[in-house]
């Protein structure tokens, strides 16, 4: 298989075998993954790993105990880190002027990169990944139970285990690449446009409709998925947190 | 050569030959790129694809006049993306509650991972990337020069093309991968800690302490690479446009 039949029919897999990954298998995929680009080779992230089964328990009703948490082999939360490089610029007579936000737009960024590094690395490796969006609502609890220290924020959790078999096979259905590429300007989308980029997924999603009693299956996202209510109270959460840490 | 040695070898590349890239070609990585897991299969992210000359010196002193823009093949602006999924809500009668900050999180690592994958497959194509960081600097003036609607806020640049021989071959150096990987809970690490940490970096870096006249590396990143007056200047441009988009 050629590395871009990989990139196309990759897919998230929520359940694992029971089979551990050893430490020095995560360390190597990890030290690989930290090869990623990042902003001016500062390295402005930790992971924290959780194997432990109770440290596992702990962690799952911070992401609403969704069963990846408990079932994965390891649990990986991936955090923007300051405290590391403003540590060393402290030891060597330097003032760091990072409280700010283009410093947590950086630090976002570059986390991000490298959870996706590994997670390529991991499935190019035979294991199965599941990124939780849950990181970023419950920050300030899964940071009390990682005894993070200050000015470290965590952002993205990934699980990952050996695949069970029977977990889905092949790519998640997306949108035209055409809908979201771009040449020279942005190409404003006519309502017709807009229909048949989303014709298939609706086709395909059309059970969640029936299933919510909904109209249409963008009201099952704004309505049940990702209401506003919802969205709003973890807002305002992560931007206290936030400044909690001094960005 | 395995992946894990591309993974562990990879580097930024930031000249490149003259040789232009083709629309299939760059269409064919990008739809795979799609591919990388996001929030809810919502997709929020667009890129602004950026070849023709005029348009890549227009954008050139938007990232400070950064060589790699107008020397690339393409310029490829990632950008979080919430009009065309707003859009698509408004026509099939739902309300979207996305005028936040978790949906701007969201929407940001969302767009940085597959700005990741994008490169991953790139640089396994056989061609060279660069990340631009000054995105989130100048992201008014370039929205402006993508036409860019509301809702579509540009966060990462990624310059790609056929590397230059000249260009460095193999890895950068990085911090051990111990400093970063926390088994169960965070793991403060002591001044000597810190200091054996960055060994290595402080002293293949050592000509920009003198070139710059500093004391340590870590000053030359304080005081020149990264001064709090220019962070402090460019967080309050980012965060009154994203304002200004509603988040």
């Amino acid at each position: 298989m050629s590395h871009l039949e990989y990139f196309k029919n990759r897919h998230t897999i929520r359940k694992y075998q029971s089979q551990e990954i050893s430490k020095e298998k995560l360390d190597e995929m990890l030290a690989a993954a930290f090869h990623a680009p990042n902003t001016g080779n500062m390295q402005w992230y930790s992971v924290v790993v959780t194997c432990d089964e109770n440290k596992k328990q702990e962690l799952a009703p911070a992401h609403f105990n969704q069963p990846s948490v408990t079932g994965a082999a390891a649990v990986l939360t991936f955090c923007i880190d300051l405290n590391r490089f403003e540590h060393w610029c402290k030891i060597n007579n330097a003032q760091p002027g990072f409280n700010n936000f283009q410093s947590f737009i950086a630090g976002i960024i570059d986390t991000s990169i490298v959870a996706q590094q590994f997670c390529t690395i991991a499935e190019l490796s035979g294991f199965g990944t599941c990124y939780l969006g849950t990181t970023a609502y419950n920050a300030p609890l899964i940071a009390e139970i990682l005894k993070l220290p200050k000015r470290v924020v965590p952002v993205i959790t990934v699980t990952v285990g050996l695949p069970l078999e029977t977990e889905p096979q092949g790519a998640t259905t997306r949108i035209p690449a055409q809908a979201i590429i771009h040449y020279e300007q942005y190409q404003h989308p006519t309502d017709e446009d807009i229909r048949s980029y989303y014709k298939q997924i609706e086709e395909e999603s059309h059970k969640f409709v029936v299933e919510n009693a909904k109209e249409t299956l963008a009201q099952v996202f704004t309505d049940v998925r990702y209401p506003k209510e919802s969205a709003e109270h973890f807002s305002k959460i992560y931007q206290e947190f936030i400044k909690e840490n001094e960005f």
